[in-house]
């Protein structure tokens, strides 16, 4: 009955990227599949690193002036209809509730696929007067769309997700609010997650079904493809002026609100696994790792040996770390292969000879490096120990992704880069739809920002030959 | 523009209990209604009150073994039958997903209106030896059920809850696990709600579609009828058997497993309000108020007073407590009827008087006293004010409880209390199911619970004259 060395059944992430994603989500047990297709079923250890997430998040909005509310998961067709773009963004991917309680409803209720419209019912409310404002609010749900292709954490049916909706006097605090917020995602990126983002703006084309504009933090994963992590957009009073949120401002005039929402998703998990990973599984940065220390013990049933064991993992608990004692009766070595499947950061070994030694061995899971460590240290050593992990994690990711972008000249080169090398190809654009759509027609890579340092090196477009006016990355995306 | 004196709009509690409800939920800031029955926004007021409850239990949860998990929240109607009981006490209740994508769906899809059918599914799949076993899952999200009549936090088609489910090698483990849940309910509602509860068994009438026995935390209402507030559920092996969840025990034997499943929900909101309310609002036990104290100025443009303030709320707050300044130009009669409104437990006022004496003013929420404190020793008398406050309102709902419980012993003495006294006609009944329907279309009073203090006190059930077997509380219920 004992379980296979699980790593054994890993394909290589050389082989076959794609599987070797699937295979890492199954057997680090972070998802199952469930009957519907495109709806997963987050298990423990998945959903622990989404905590994680959240409770970081969580305090970084609440801190930055955030409010956690709850809407309804329904959205009643007739209003859903309300912004024209909006409702074009999103209908081809609604699920749609048509019978409650046995009766046929009148008016379908659309299960959430986003939620502006939901608040901004609410907005126009409970906003009169510029005394009401700001309003910043933010949620944790689920939401649904239905997708044709589905895969675990990248695209689903159904996905975890915050979604924050503020509304603001001003167009310059709103306008601040969008670029605050995506900073906030940006900085969870480097001191949580270990992965630095490309940040900037969406082109007209890529930009949110209703906003004025959208920022956007990507993320380069080990095949070369960039992920969307979070979006934070501005809507300018669009919305408000759809929905009739007004407010009395102090000299007396009413006017519409000013808008912003954004929000990052599960899909998070899904950059963790493709940035990180390596061929015997998971690699987890330590600050979002459910269990940041596992214990081994290496022959247990000698005298000393769990004792031992016990008291470390209450020292370092002491110490607010996540430490998980394995004293199963499963070998060594499939504990071993259990947790560098699982991505746990640092693996504390401690058998006979350690203990007459007062050391325990330390295994880094992000470079496999041993080194010993004395036991009276540990509360010394083990904290700087992950900090020194995420900072390797960190470095090694930054440099793939600015190894990983690369300035073209011409269409063959961006062909080149895209279809070849991977990563970014950086353009000077025109600005014109037109040459997006060719690019993606031709190589099915999209524009995936229009990063902030705009520090232009060429004159022309290389698609149209027209006068460029933007630097832009174009990538295969997820 | 100046907001009324809120107060002024509550209905009296005694004049009509229903409206003053409705009232507080709304002059509170707790909800507000959405476009669709029965869905209903948590405001920021009212959803930190349920993260404050979530926190508590989350730990609890935790401290007891459990993990959360995300299952979806869509559940395929052939799924759904599996379970013979279960899908005829929830099949009414349905809200059915026909249309994905613009497409028609084969299989329609239910929304979650419970996930016992998930979790058996996913459990089916997931174990296989008595090494797998127990396995202790909770999550936290919403369900929902279509409701003819609805109120905030008590009844709703939508509802946010956590619910645990759990499976295990043994029948003892499992009812343990049962108990245990309903204990942790219980402590939740002493400790943090200030609320005690009636616990006990439901009768088979009153159990948990597909449970073998159903256990209950219930409250009481200042209005004499009753809330349920928590129920655990023992499930034995049935849908074990349904959705053959099995599992090779250490003897070689393939077994069923044993499952429970257990719930709290947002109706504990409306607990607080009914059983600790009065005609000023809200008034929220200290451990679960968002606020726990609020520092009001009295002639805040008098040097020194803004200072101190932001001084007092400094140092609360590095005890950890929750603190809101208002600092807004608001007058401070305004800010008292607000935070009476909202229920805030503490209030601090200082006036330049206040400054000269080195004192605050102090005013409890929960009876209106009034004290003075000296400002060094801040630090000591507030949590000990807090603690204070929450002893005085569980013992103030623990006496009206317990003078709440009324023995009867003839049919017509049942009626008088549940009719005109209110509270719970503790009665020895037969155990027949009929008896209890009598009651109900006679007074629409149910059974609440057999109390696990089962000390008889008659020999007949006063309803047929049979034999009696088992003590039961019955009252009128939301």
């Amino acid at each position: 009955m004992e379980k296979q060395l699980k790593n054994d059944a890993i394909t290589s992430r050389d082989v076959d990227f794609a599987q070797w994603y699937t295979d890492v989500c199954r057997k680090a047990e972070l998802m199952d599949y469930s009957s519907v297709k495109g709806f997963i079923i987050y298990r423990p250890y998945g959903y622990a690193i989404w905590e994680q997430i959240q409770k970081h998040l969580d305090e970084k909005f609440k801190a930055t002036g955030h409010e956690n509310v709850y809407m309804p998961m329904v959205i009643p067709e007739s209003l859903f209809q309300k912004e024209k773009d909006h409702v074009e963004g999103f209908a081809p991917e609604c699920a749609i509730i048509t019978i409650g309680g046995k009766n046929k409803l009148d008016d379908p209720l659309i299960v959430r696929p986003t939620s502006e419209t939901l608040f901004c019912e609410h907005f126009a409310k409970v906003v009169s007067s510029y005394r009401d404002l700001p309003k910043k609010y933010n949620q944790w749900c689920s939401v649904v769309r239905w997708e044709k292709t589905t895969r675990p954490f990248l695209r689903g049916s159904e996905f975890l997700w915050q979604e924050g909706h503020t509304i603001h006097r001003t167009k310059d605090e709103a306008k601040h609010e969008t670029l605050m917020m995506l900073d906030v995602y940006n900085a969870m990126g480097k001191d949580l997650l270990a992965i630095p983002f490309v940040t900037g703006q969406k082109t007209e084309k890529e930009k949110f079904a209703g906003a004025e504009e959208t920022y956007t933090v990507e993320a380069l994963m080990h095949d070369g493809k960039a992920l969307q992590s979070g979006t934070t957009h501005y809507f300018g009073d669009g919305f408000a002026k759809a929905f009739g949120i007004t407010f009395q401002d102090q000299d007396g005039k009413v006017k519409n609100v000013y808008q912003t929402s954004w929000g990052v998703s599960t899909r998070l998990i899904g950059a963790i696994i493709m940035v990180h990973g390596d061929d015997n599984g998971l690699v987890l940065p330590p600050y979002v790792a459910p269990i940041q220390v596992v214990i081994v013990p290496i022959q247990q049933a000698k005298p000393g040996i769990m004792n031992k064991c016990h008291e470390l993992k209450e020292r370092l608990e002491k110490m607010n770390l996540r430490v998980k004692l394995d004293d199963t009766d499963r070998t060594p070595g499939w504990k071993f292969a259990e947790y560098e499947m699982k991505g746990v950061p640092v693996r504390i070994e401690l058998g006979p000879r350690d203990l007459e030694n007062n050391v325990v061995t330390v295994c880094k899971r992000n470079n496999h490096e041993k080194i010993q460590i004395s036991i009276d240290r540990l509360e010394d050593e083990i904290p700087q120990l992950l900090a020194t992990i995420h900072e390797e994690m960190y470095q090694k990711a930054l440099k793939q992704l600015l190894n990983s972008i690369t300035e073209v000249h011409t269409y063959d080169e961006l062909k080149e880069v895209v279809n070849v090398k991977g990563g970014y190809a950086k353009m000077m654009w025109c600005g014109c739809e037109e040459c997006e759509n060719k690019i993606k027609e031709d190589t099915n890579a999209t524009s995936r920002c229009m990063p902030f340092d705009q520090k232009p090196f060429m004159d022309t477009c290389p698609i149209c030959g027209k006068k460029a006016t933007k630097v832009v990355l174009f990538a295969k995306a997820y």
